[in-house]
């Protein structure tokens, strides 16, 4: 199953305090971006694939949505989504994504926010969300960009320059990310969207996200964001 | 218009002496995975962007094509292309990319080896390859990859890392190819795939090329290109 870094408790506790945790999707510098790749929300019903502490699903329904349906693998996020929403269109459940089943042609709307580098059966974990689409249907998301994953040391180097390795050598990567044995899974760019292209998806939109230069203005030390981007951010339609 | 660095006598010395330029598509590791993302050639009318030394004009022919248009900017190309066929089936012509105009709904394949990184219009030319093919058209092409056009410094450093830099800072790279001064458009992979997207184009195939295993081991030293691509390849269709 997927590695559940997030109820390792130093982790889960360390994880709360990101911006993104505290302040939700505006603390997010990726969301606008990922934001425009929606389609219209209003009606929809929605699938949220690793929800979190539920940020996207209660802002789904906020934006018009049916319905929506929140998956995580951690219990301690699903139950801090929980307490926050007492909304009955929003329902949580908590299960692997490697292997949940999903009801087939139900949904309009698939989102993922920086969770499919996790996935180690990624192309069955895509197959299964394009056959719970219906036609017409749009799976947007972000994960890691492949330029974070894939080095042997993922550290910035005088220059500054990101010291690029390995990015052709797929498979897992063992990490200290807020603490150790962190497991992400890199593949490169163009598996990724083989990927999609080869599950029956169209794509839409590909965007290696940087910083605005309004953020980088609120932000200075974000200027070294544009030596290697952190996020892609897609859009697809089946 | 595009730098005509190919009739520079100095660069094509030297680039006349690259394994490519005298074994053809042969000697070029990325061919055969370019190969599999053509349709088949029999009776294809068939477009050259970039033709060269015309080796894939006269592959699409010895594959059946039932014509092939070859256009390049560098004369010194085009008298050797010209030099090494007599079928009136080829057609070569000396024109930049930039602005060529080319023929409404013509063609039912464009290739196009190595020579995108050298466009600065190139959303301009993507347009126009568009409008050239015909309904269920493919346009088959290679390019530099962005990781080897990105870095301030594009050159192995210990590890061997690759001192990755300015990926997200697109525009012109004067650098040192075999004479100085030559410019490349650096843009990046989103970029890229968002405008054929955005002109009408459906992805079929996106890869970062590497060496396979066999490849490795008649030509050891190209591990090291297992760390960061130089080549995209990209498939799409009408």
């Amino acid at each position: 199953m997927t590695q559940n870094i997030y109820d390792d408790p130093a982790f889960f506790a360390q994880y709360s305090q990101f911006r993104r945790s505290v302040e939700g999707l505006d603390g997010a510098p990726e969301w606008p971006a990922l934001r425009a790749m929606l389609p219209p929300l209003a009606g929809a019903a929605v699938l949220d694939l690793g929800c979190g502490f539920g940020w996207f699903s209660r802002y789904a329904r906020q934006a018009g949505a049916a319905s929506v349906d929140g998956i995580d693998v951690s219990e301690r996020m699903l139950a801090r989504a929980r307490a926050e929403t007492s909304d009955p269109a929003i329902s949580y459940r908590q299960a692997d994504l490697e292997t949940v089943g999903l009801p087939t042609a139900r949904y309009d709307v698939a989102f993922s926010s920086l969770v499919l580098h996790y996935i180690v059966d990624l192309d069955g974990l895509v197959g299964r969300v394009r056959r719970a689409l219906m036609p017409g249907g749009a799976f947007v998301f972000s994960a890691e960009h492949p330029l974070l994953t894939a080095p042997s040391r993922a550290e910035w180097a005088e220059g500054p320059v990101w010291p690029l390795d390995n990015y052709l050598v797929e498979g897992p990567r063992r990490m200290h990310w807020l603490v150790d044995g962190v497991v992400k899974q890199h593949r490169t760019l163009g598996t990724l969207l083989t990927m999609l292209i080869g599950n029956g998806f169209t794509l839409a939109a590909i965007e290696e996200w940087q910083p605005t230069r309004e953020q980088i203005a609120a932000h200075p030390d974000w200027a070294r964001e544009l030596h290697r981007p952190m996020f892609v951010l897609v859009g697809c339609r089946t």
